[in-house]
Protein backbone atom coordinates (compact mmCIF):
# COMPACT_ATOMS: atom_id res chain seq x y z
CA UNK A 1 0.00 0.00 0.00
CA UNK A 2 1.14 3.81 -0.57
CA UNK A 3 3.03 5.45 1.78
CA UNK A 4 0.62 9.02 1.96
CA UNK A 5 2.50 12.41 2.34
CA UNK A 6 1.02 15.72 3.47
CA UNK A 7 1.15 16.67 -0.65
CA UNK A 8 -1.47 13.59 -1.49
CA UNK A 9 -3.96 14.43 1.38
CA UNK A 10 -6.58 16.73 0.95
CA UNK A 11 -10.01 18.06 3.03
CA UNK A 12 -12.82 15.83 2.40
CA UNK A 13 -11.06 12.60 2.06
CA UNK A 14 -12.02 9.38 3.19
CA UNK A 15 -10.06 6.11 4.22
CA UNK A 16 -11.79 2.62 5.10
CA UNK A 17 -10.77 0.06 7.03
CA UNK A 18 -10.70 -4.09 7.82
CA UNK A 19 -12.78 -4.76 10.81
CA UNK A 20 -12.43 -6.27 13.92
CA UNK A 21 -15.23 -8.90 15.79
CA UNK A 22 -15.61 -7.99 19.59
CA UNK A 23 -15.34 -11.07 21.16
CA UNK A 24 -16.96 -11.61 24.94
CA UNK A 25 -13.62 -12.66 26.12
CA UNK A 26 -11.72 -9.49 24.27
CA UNK A 27 -13.96 -7.17 26.40
CA UNK A 28 -13.32 -9.14 29.65
CA UNK A 29 -9.92 -9.50 28.91
CA UNK A 30 -9.44 -5.59 28.24
CA UNK A 31 -11.69 -4.50 31.33
CA UNK A 32 -9.63 -7.03 33.67
CA UNK A 33 -6.28 -5.13 32.65
CA UNK A 34 -7.26 -1.56 32.47
CA UNK A 35 -10.81 -1.23 33.46
CA UNK A 36 -12.18 -3.59 35.64
CA UNK A 37 -15.47 -2.56 36.55
CA UNK A 38 -18.35 -5.13 37.26
CA UNK A 39 -20.45 -3.91 34.18
CA UNK A 40 -17.43 -4.18 31.93
CA UNK A 41 -16.70 -7.90 33.82
CA UNK A 42 -19.46 -10.16 34.20
CA UNK A 43 -22.57 -10.77 32.49
CA UNK A 44 -25.19 -10.68 35.36
CA UNK A 45 -23.77 -7.15 36.95
CA UNK A 46 -24.28 -5.76 33.45
CA UNK A 47 -27.77 -7.24 32.66
CA UNK A 48 -28.69 -5.01 36.29
CA UNK A 49 -26.21 -1.80 34.95
CA UNK A 50 -27.17 1.02 33.16
CA UNK A 51 -25.96 -0.72 30.09
CA UNK A 52 -28.57 -3.66 30.73
CA UNK A 53 -25.76 -5.91 29.15
CA UNK A 54 -21.66 -6.74 28.42
CA UNK A 55 -20.13 -3.81 26.96
CA UNK A 56 -16.47 -2.87 25.92
CA UNK A 57 -14.80 -0.07 28.08
CA UNK A 58 -14.54 3.17 25.95
CA UNK A 59 -10.84 2.52 26.11
CA UNK A 60 -11.37 -1.06 24.69
CA UNK A 61 -13.11 0.51 21.90
CA UNK A 62 -10.86 3.49 21.31
CA UNK A 63 -7.87 0.90 21.24
CA UNK A 64 -10.00 -1.58 18.77
CA UNK A 65 -10.33 1.96 17.02
CA UNK A 66 -6.23 2.36 16.97
CA UNK A 67 -6.04 -1.18 15.56
CA UNK A 68 -8.11 -0.57 12.84
CA UNK A 69 -6.29 2.77 11.94
CA UNK A 70 -2.79 1.67 11.42
CA UNK A 71 -4.07 -1.35 9.77
CA UNK A 72 -6.59 0.33 7.22
CA UNK A 73 -6.21 2.65 4.14
CA UNK A 74 -4.91 5.30 5.34
CA UNK A 75 -1.21 4.63 5.61
CA UNK A 76 0.84 8.26 6.47
CA UNK A 77 4.53 7.85 6.01
CA UNK A 78 6.65 7.30 9.22
CA UNK A 79 3.87 5.98 10.85
CA UNK A 80 0.70 7.22 12.76
CA UNK A 81 1.89 9.80 15.47
CA UNK A 82 -1.01 11.54 17.16
CA UNK A 83 -0.37 14.51 19.30
CA UNK A 84 -3.82 14.85 20.44
CA UNK A 85 -7.60 14.27 20.89
CA UNK A 86 -10.66 15.96 21.01
CA UNK A 87 -14.71 15.41 21.32
CA UNK A 88 -14.06 11.33 22.04
CA UNK A 89 -17.79 10.09 22.17
CA UNK A 90 -19.03 6.96 22.70
CA UNK A 91 -23.06 6.77 21.48
CA UNK A 92 -23.57 3.17 21.57
CA UNK A 93 -21.80 0.52 23.66
CA UNK A 94 -19.98 -2.17 21.80
CA UNK A 95 -21.43 -5.60 22.43
CA UNK A 96 -20.06 -9.25 22.83
CA UNK A 97 -20.33 -10.15 18.41
CA UNK A 98 -20.26 -7.19 17.20
CA UNK A 99 -18.44 -6.43 13.87
CA UNK A 100 -16.33 -2.79 14.28
CA UNK A 101 -15.05 -0.69 11.24
CA UNK A 102 -13.45 2.67 10.99
CA UNK A 103 -14.32 5.51 8.77
CA UNK A 104 -11.06 8.36 8.42
CA UNK A 105 -12.35 11.52 6.84
CA UNK A 106 -9.65 14.27 6.34
CA UNK A 107 -10.85 18.08 8.41
CA UNK A 108 -7.76 19.82 7.88
CA UNK A 109 -4.11 19.73 6.02
CA UNK A 110 -1.57 22.54 6.76
CA UNK A 111 2.73 22.51 6.73
CA UNK A 112 4.16 23.06 9.52
CA UNK A 113 5.52 26.80 10.09
CA UNK A 114 8.77 25.91 11.76
CA UNK A 115 9.57 22.59 10.39
CA UNK A 116 9.81 22.23 6.68
CA UNK A 117 9.90 18.94 6.96
CA UNK A 118 6.43 18.14 7.79
CA UNK A 119 2.82 19.14 8.70
CA UNK A 120 -0.49 18.86 10.74
CA UNK A 121 -3.60 17.84 9.85
CA UNK A 122 -6.90 17.03 11.43
CA UNK A 123 -8.82 14.41 11.11
CA UNK A 124 -12.46 12.47 12.17
CA UNK A 125 -12.38 8.95 13.06
CA UNK A 126 -16.10 7.01 13.16
CA UNK A 127 -15.93 3.70 14.71
CA UNK A 128 -19.43 1.54 13.47
CA UNK A 129 -20.74 -1.55 14.20
CA UNK A 130 -22.35 -4.36 11.94
CA UNK A 131 -25.61 -2.37 12.06
CA UNK A 132 -23.91 0.81 10.77
CA UNK A 133 -24.51 2.04 14.08
CA UNK A 134 -21.82 5.14 15.28
CA UNK A 135 -20.30 3.45 18.50
CA UNK A 136 -17.29 5.97 18.88
CA UNK A 137 -15.85 9.13 17.08
CA UNK A 138 -13.10 11.85 17.84
CA UNK A 139 -11.40 14.04 16.36
CA UNK A 140 -7.52 14.40 16.03
CA UNK A 141 -4.47 15.67 15.19
CA UNK A 142 -1.46 14.22 13.82
CA UNK A 143 1.84 15.08 12.29
CA UNK A 144 2.41 13.78 8.94
CA UNK A 145 6.04 13.92 6.96
CA UNK A 146 5.86 16.47 3.50
CA UNK A 147 7.07 14.54 0.52
CA UNK A 148 11.15 15.31 0.37
CA UNK A 149 12.18 17.35 -2.41
CA UNK A 150 13.58 15.49 -5.38
CA UNK A 151 11.72 12.21 -5.08
CA UNK A 152 10.17 9.93 -2.62
CA UNK A 153 13.20 8.31 -0.55
CA UNK B 1 -13.61 2.84 50.47
CA UNK B 2 -16.75 5.10 50.78
CA UNK B 3 -18.45 5.34 47.76
CA UNK B 4 -19.31 9.02 46.68
CA UNK B 5 -22.59 10.44 45.24
CA UNK B 6 -22.91 13.72 43.79
CA UNK B 7 -23.61 16.11 46.66
CA UNK B 8 -20.19 14.77 48.13
CA UNK B 9 -18.08 16.29 45.29
CA UNK B 10 -16.74 19.80 45.56
CA UNK B 11 -15.18 21.83 42.59
CA UNK B 12 -11.56 21.45 43.12
CA UNK B 13 -11.25 18.50 45.04
CA UNK B 14 -8.40 16.42 44.23
CA UNK B 15 -8.05 12.42 44.18
CA UNK B 16 -4.68 10.32 44.05
CA UNK B 17 -4.50 6.79 42.68
CA UNK B 18 -2.01 3.77 43.08
CA UNK B 19 0.65 3.88 40.77
CA UNK B 20 1.39 1.41 37.31
CA UNK B 21 4.78 0.50 36.33
CA UNK B 22 5.27 0.22 32.71
CA UNK B 23 7.36 -2.57 31.38
CA UNK B 24 8.96 -3.28 27.91
CA UNK B 25 6.69 -6.51 27.80
CA UNK B 26 3.43 -4.77 28.36
CA UNK B 27 4.49 -1.41 25.94
CA UNK B 28 5.07 -4.35 22.91
CA UNK B 29 1.83 -6.63 24.03
CA UNK B 30 -0.65 -3.88 23.88
CA UNK B 31 1.20 -2.82 20.53
CA UNK B 32 0.85 -6.12 18.92
CA UNK B 33 -3.03 -6.37 20.36
CA UNK B 34 -3.61 -2.55 19.31
CA UNK B 35 -0.88 0.01 17.75
CA UNK B 36 1.03 -1.96 15.61
CA UNK B 37 3.48 0.11 14.73
CA UNK B 38 7.82 -0.43 14.48
CA UNK B 39 8.06 2.36 16.73
CA UNK B 40 6.28 0.34 19.42
CA UNK B 41 7.24 -2.54 18.88
CA UNK B 42 11.08 -3.07 17.94
CA UNK B 43 13.64 -0.84 20.08
CA UNK B 44 15.39 -0.85 17.06
CA UNK B 45 13.08 0.74 15.22
CA UNK B 46 12.12 2.95 17.83
CA UNK B 47 15.51 4.35 18.24
CA UNK B 48 15.68 5.43 15.02
CA UNK B 49 12.34 6.98 15.00
CA UNK B 50 11.11 10.73 16.09
CA UNK B 51 10.53 9.08 20.37
CA UNK B 52 14.04 8.24 20.10
CA UNK B 53 13.56 4.88 22.12
CA UNK B 54 10.89 2.34 22.94
CA UNK B 55 7.27 4.01 23.87
CA UNK B 56 3.80 3.50 24.77
CA UNK B 57 1.08 4.08 22.22
CA UNK B 58 -0.94 6.99 23.62
CA UNK B 59 -3.71 4.71 23.63
CA UNK B 60 -2.26 1.81 26.29
CA UNK B 61 -1.50 4.96 28.34
CA UNK B 62 -5.22 6.24 28.11
CA UNK B 63 -5.88 2.31 28.77
CA UNK B 64 -3.44 2.64 31.85
CA UNK B 65 -4.78 6.02 33.15
CA UNK B 66 -8.51 4.01 33.23
CA UNK B 67 -7.24 1.82 35.40
CA UNK B 68 -5.62 4.15 37.56
CA UNK B 69 -8.91 5.90 37.95
CA UNK B 70 -10.58 2.52 38.16
CA UNK B 71 -8.49 1.38 41.25
CA UNK B 72 -7.79 5.18 42.81
CA UNK B 73 -9.20 6.98 45.55
CA UNK B 74 -12.39 8.22 43.38
CA UNK B 75 -14.79 6.08 43.91
CA UNK B 76 -18.31 7.13 42.32
CA UNK B 77 -21.30 5.19 43.34
CA UNK B 78 -22.79 2.72 40.96
CA UNK B 79 -19.07 2.58 38.95
CA UNK B 80 -17.14 5.09 36.97
CA UNK B 81 -18.97 5.99 33.57
CA UNK B 82 -17.58 8.52 31.38
CA UNK B 83 -19.63 10.28 28.74
CA UNK B 84 -16.67 12.00 26.78
CA UNK B 85 -13.45 13.31 26.72
CA UNK B 86 -11.67 16.28 25.11
CA UNK B 87 -8.10 17.61 25.63
CA UNK B 88 -6.37 14.12 25.67
CA UNK B 89 -2.73 15.25 25.06
CA UNK B 90 0.25 13.40 25.32
CA UNK B 91 3.03 15.61 26.49
CA UNK B 92 5.62 13.30 27.14
CA UNK B 93 6.47 9.80 25.93
CA UNK B 94 5.80 7.18 28.32
CA UNK B 95 9.10 4.47 28.32
CA UNK B 96 10.10 0.96 29.91
CA UNK B 97 10.30 1.29 33.71
CA UNK B 98 8.51 4.87 34.35
CA UNK B 99 6.44 4.42 37.40
CA UNK B 100 2.67 6.19 35.90
CA UNK B 101 0.34 7.78 39.00
CA UNK B 102 -2.92 9.83 38.56
CA UNK B 103 -4.43 12.88 40.09
CA UNK B 104 -7.93 13.33 39.16
CA UNK B 105 -9.42 17.31 40.11
CA UNK B 106 -13.17 17.96 39.82
CA UNK B 107 -13.55 20.90 37.64
CA UNK B 108 -17.80 20.84 37.94
CA UNK B 109 -20.22 19.29 39.71
CA UNK B 110 -24.15 19.97 38.48
CA UNK B 111 -27.56 17.87 38.91
CA UNK B 112 -29.08 16.53 35.65
CA UNK B 113 -32.13 18.90 34.58
CA UNK B 114 -34.18 15.43 33.28
CA UNK B 115 -33.07 12.88 35.45
CA UNK B 116 -33.48 13.53 39.24
CA UNK B 117 -31.44 10.45 40.24
CA UNK B 118 -28.21 11.61 39.28
CA UNK B 119 -25.72 14.24 37.98
CA UNK B 120 -22.88 15.32 35.47
CA UNK B 121 -19.56 16.15 36.40
CA UNK B 122 -16.59 17.48 34.72
CA UNK B 123 -13.48 16.12 35.79
CA UNK B 124 -9.27 16.66 34.38
CA UNK B 125 -7.02 13.40 34.82
CA UNK B 126 -3.53 14.38 35.06
CA UNK B 127 -1.21 11.36 34.55
CA UNK B 128 2.35 11.81 35.79
CA UNK B 129 5.96 9.82 35.91
CA UNK B 130 7.83 9.28 38.53
CA UNK B 131 9.66 12.11 37.87
CA UNK B 132 6.86 14.16 37.74
CA UNK B 133 6.15 14.79 34.10
CA UNK B 134 2.56 15.07 32.63
CA UNK B 135 2.71 12.29 30.36
CA UNK B 136 -0.90 12.55 29.75
CA UNK B 137 -3.82 15.09 30.55
CA UNK B 138 -7.40 15.17 29.62
CA UNK B 139 -10.91 16.46 30.85
CA UNK B 140 -13.54 13.95 30.75
CA UNK B 141 -17.91 14.42 31.45
CA UNK B 142 -19.14 11.72 34.04
CA UNK B 143 -22.40 10.67 35.14
CA UNK B 144 -22.46 10.16 39.29
CA UNK B 145 -25.90 9.37 41.06
CA UNK B 146 -27.54 11.36 43.55
CA UNK B 147 -27.79 10.18 47.38
CA UNK B 148 -30.85 8.30 47.61
CA UNK B 149 -33.49 10.63 48.94
CA UNK B 150 -33.93 9.19 52.70
CA UNK B 151 -30.18 7.71 53.16
CA UNK B 152 -27.86 5.61 51.67
CA UNK B 153 -29.16 2.13 50.36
Amino acid sequence: MTELYLEDLHVGERFGSDTIEVTEESIIAFARDFDPQPFHLEKAAAENSIFKGLSASGWHTAAMTMRLFVTGEFRAAGGSIGLSVDELRWPQPVRPADVLRLETEILDVRASRSKPDRGIIRIRNLTTNQRGEVVQTFTAFGMVRRRPVGGER
